[in-house]
């Protein structure tokens, strides 16, 4: 990948060369339009083309001043500094350039911001499914491949090309994940990635995943561009489903159009020699940290394809701020995941999501921030240590719990069960220290995610296991999320190209020889699993005390693990016996919560308790209770 | 145990059957004598004596004003709620208690404070031993035991018996202490524990190691009472080593003298049926934790033969209160360690910690919770974490090191010591969690102590690893502290009787084989960790940098740690060589640190290093140097 590294590093000098030195022009305005009535009414319009930082600006058009125009290294940008009225109306701006005798006059618009649910937030109410378009459904073949991008190829056979998946495949699914109890679905990035397939080392890099934008203005064509994004939100949101746009600050695709021609050489971050982001958070929070270590880790590139954004540059910080309320405003998302939170510039994520939920109050933000404790996962988020650095944040991925609960998992049935610290004493462990955060239910929990081993895998496709961690995702405190094909059982431990994880859909391409998103597809265990997530999702759906009802958990004991949600309308008990042999549980410890119940309903068998004085616990299994009077 | 649990509640019931209708009288004043100048002018005097508590009493003595006198449940109790003026004089108080024609007087001593050092703190420029008299240096073979005492065995040869061990025998060892490059000796506790030899369920539970008190204002006979400790405390002083005193507020041993006939019953923790602690700390952090939770963690009994206080009891909490100020003032120590500091009622422990540094302003406190993550290690002393109860404690013992450097060391030599969490990044990442304290360096550090394995043994009995662990602990961060034997490679791991971590001393008994206290009497190998540790603990004494200069840690890479210790005298790099072959350490990386020194000495091996652009580091070494320009 060296030889790409150096490619950007020619293409930051050609401006200097003067090679650009054709007729002035504008070429390209970002972002591409914006609205009246915005909350912020300050812009910045990035301009751009031959000499484009050469013209003098006007603006004529009432409600809008143009307050300043900034000119940077590179003589091609322009970057105009707005503000826009509250009593500007929508229209067509033309924004005239002028030098010597030319004029070049380019419309950009001002829209009416149109009235259909956006930024809507999801919260501990929701089930968020995370799926990845290219892997998910293909519903227009006409859009599998394009000859004029950088990696042309389309071969469902080939774990790195891409395969097909698009929007209009996913929305002919929206009635699936209905069915299945989801009210929320998060895509792996869907702009776009003209990224080449490219060969690092002997290890073959793609970009179907979404992580490289070339640009953040249009939707990949493979995907069906913005029209097809927008009528998906528009379907699922019709259908009660939520949108999470899955965003990316840290880092852009080597292709994106802006690397051809940089600003400025500090539009990234440079390195004398090409460095790697460490991956590692501890230099981040820890106070005996060297500045060389806070340095890789943040500034760092992700990979030597992904080159490292440089946030503190204000016109990067402004360019990507103004993204992402576009992106929510024009397709109508409701909530945000930021990829790789943790290697941004957090003065800069603070701006950004102030920025966001100024504008969209409801808005769900949280971040991946991959790390192996709850100080540090605690740094990223509002949070209740008084760090030099304070995170506004509303939420997070919560990658200790998903930790704990697989740790956990591994040791059911065994005598680690029962352990001083293992079986369920590790998820116990892990939420015990809840108290690091300002919220700890405004956090995204799950079981894997699309750079993880599937979960069916790590618990050893035990379905005892399986059900066993699903209920507590459902049921304990957190915004719950499953990654797609969990419900029909797909596994797989991650493979260096990690499509081992992120398999097609099966029935999701026409001509399919299995249909899983049916019933008649799947296999009885498949079945099984379908039911049970279906059964739990949807009776998490309709009750608010797993929504909003407040968390008790006690100690574990015995390999035994005891909780409670509970609110005014109602009380769930979950009771996980982790030992292989079924267990006789008597009630009294938990008379805190159990007074003046004296049955309950089983969620998952529809069985009947008429006494609460001692439960009889499943080997391996988590009983779900709802508590009767 | 159950029938000794019977036995209390038969002793808290014998005053209320009235059988204690003797002639009224005084047997027993608590504090047992006072100071005249302390900066608290109330004091609250426990009066015991059959009918204590039916007498009228009467104190006439300048400055000293009788405000109130409590009577409780236990009509043998007074409780004489005192304030004595600044301008009091020392001299004896008659307490003069009447009933009807009967009138009791009882002599009760003010004293002039004497001007000995005491409370003078230990901190980071500090190396604390922790020995436990009856297993170090038997001085007076005369004490070894006494026939009116519950447990009147002495017997070397058995694990649970008195071996005889004392503080006149450890006085004649401070030169040793002092040779090694000792600064403050910390004794388990040497209260008097009139404990029985007791058999729990075919387990032998005895009290040689201090921690069940039967009186508070009395050292232990058998390690040469009040006055031998009075003595090795001013022989400390006078060869410049402090002393650090033992507490226990949690329990008392079940033959505390007070448990005999409770001033009410209050005085315990009282429960239905036995109920023991759950050691557990995470109910008292949780924010979800059940009440029963929290209850059974603080409240339930330690042991069954160690009885749980109620702190919540203000009769209780000034007992406590007062009998540690008292031990300060009357013995001089200069720093308090609390033993099970988690189960005590933490605003109780606030109000003691508070009590003791408004008299002594410099003592250091460092409570013991045996913890297993930064979040509840920080809970128990002053942190930066939004906590609904904030703790005062200044210090406490550092477990989270513990095991991460433990753990460290396991990986040492092997794969896991370049593993992504493995090896050094234990320690790394465990200290990079410090931003959770108020001030980390208030911690004290360990490798073990009387309830853990020894160190050698943790580590293997590898010679490499255990000068690495020790190396670590007498160059980063923190107050260390060293259990005894360590530098005479005593190892041994724990049995159910403990001893084998609490072996005698070789050469503390007369007449012993060998003795361990000189050169001659150890082997080689102990000689060369004996000597290790002398070099590095009179370094690190002479040398302030080691004291109060930052730290600055690198992330490991490769299995190697570095670490700086700095100030504007000095600059220290330790260098950390996990695996078990030389490594070649280019130092550019470190220039943050490193820049303007050329030169550096070896501290442990002498040799001086011309050039700093690469170190050599041999395989499974900690190398100390001290930077030069």
């Amino acid at each position: 990948m060296k030889q790409s590294y150096f490619g950007l590093l020619l293409a930051l000098l050609l401006p200097l060369l003067g090679l650009a030195q054709s007729a002035p022009g504008i070429t390209r305005i970002n972002p591409t339009n914006w609205w009246v009535g915005m909350k912020n009414p300050s812009l910045q319009l990035l301009v751009y083309g031959p000499q484009a930082g050469t013209l003098t600006y006007t603006i004529t058009y009432p409600g809008v001043k143009l307050v300043k125009v900034n000119t940077v290294e590179n003589p091609n940008y322009a970057f105009l500094d707005l503000t826009i009225a509250p009593t500007a109306k929508p229209g067509k701006v033309q924004i005239i350039g002028k030098k010597g005798t030319q004029t070049i006059s380019q419309t950009w618009e001002l829209r009416a911001r149109d009235n259909t649910p956006k930024g809507q937030g999801v919260t501990a109410a929701d089930l968020i499914y995370l799926a990845m378009p290219d892997r998910f459904a293909n519903g227009d073949p006409a859009n599998d491949k394009f000859a004029d991008l950088a990696d042309p190829n389309m071969d469902r056979a080939n774990p790195f090309y891409r395969h097909g998946g698009d929007l209009q495949g996913a929305a002919r699914r929206i009635g699936y994940l209905k069915e299945l109890g989801v009210t929320a679905v998060w895509f792996t990035p869907v702009l776009e990635n003209n990224q080449p397939l490219t060969n690092e080392g002997g290890t073959m890099r793609s970009a179907y995943h979404g992580y490289g934008f070339t640009d953040q203005y249009n939707v990949d064509r493979r995907l069906g561009g913005n029209a097809a994004y927008k009528a998906y939100v528009q379907q699922a949101h019709a259908a009660g489903l939520k949108v999470v746009q899955d965003a990316v600050y840290n880092h852009v695709g080597q292709n994106h159009w802006i690397l051809k021609d940089m600003p400025m050489k500090s539009w990234l971050h440079q390195w004398p020699t090409y460095t790697n982001t460490s991956y590692r958070q501890q230099p981040i929070t820890d106070p005996h940290a060297a500045q060389i270590d806070k340095k890789v880790t943040l500034d760092g590139w992700f990979v030597p394809f992904l080159p490292d954004l440089n946030q503190q540059n204000p016109y990067v910080a402004n360019y990507l701020i103004e993204n992402a309320i576009w992106s929510v405003e024009n397709f109508g998302v409701d909530a945000w995941r930021i990829d790789t939170y943790m290697y941004n510039d957090q003065p800069f994520m603070n701006r950004c999501n102030a920025a966001l939920l100024a504008e969209y109050p409801r808005i769900h933000i949280f971040g991946e921030s991959s790390v192996n404790n709850v100080v540090d996962q605690s740094y990223y988020v509002k949070n209740k240590i008084d760090f030099p650095f304070k995170s506004n944040q509303p939420g997070g991925l919560d990658f200790v719990l998903e930790s704990a609960v697989l740790g956990a998992l591994k040791d059911v049935g065994k005598p680690e069960a029962t352990s001083w610290d293992g079986g369920p004493q590790r998820v116990y462990q892990a939420l015990a220290q809840d108290a690091v955060y300002q919220d700890p239910t405004k956090l995204v929990t799950f079981l894997d995610n699309h750079d993880h081993n599937r979960y069916l895998s790590e618990v050893g496709d035990d379905l005892d296991k399986f059900k066993m961690g699903l209920t507590w995702l459902l049921t304990t405190r957190g915004i719950p999320s499953m990654y797609y094909g969990t419900e029909i059982l797909m596994k797989n431990f991650k493979d260096p190209s990690d499509a081992e994880v992120r398999k097609d859909f099966p029935g999701g391409w026409p001509g399919d020889k299995e249909d899983k998103f049916t019933a008649a597809g799947r296999s009885a265990r498949e079945n099984e699993a379908f039911d049970f997530v279906k059964k739990l999702a949807t009776y998490r759906r309709d009750h608010k005390t797993l929504h909003s009802g407040r968390l008790m958990q006690y100690l574990p004991e015995k390999g035994i693990y005891v909780y409670f949600r509970y609110d005014a309308t109602g009380t769930v008990m979950v009771a996980t016996n982790a030992i292989d042999k079924p267990a006789a549980l008597p009630t009294a410890r938990f008379s805190e919560r159990m007074s003046g119940f004296t049955k309950a309903r089983n969620v998952l068998t529809g069985e009947t308790l008429s006494s609460l004085a001692t439960l009889q616990l499943p080997a391996k299994t988590a009983v779900v209770l709802e508590l009767l009077k």
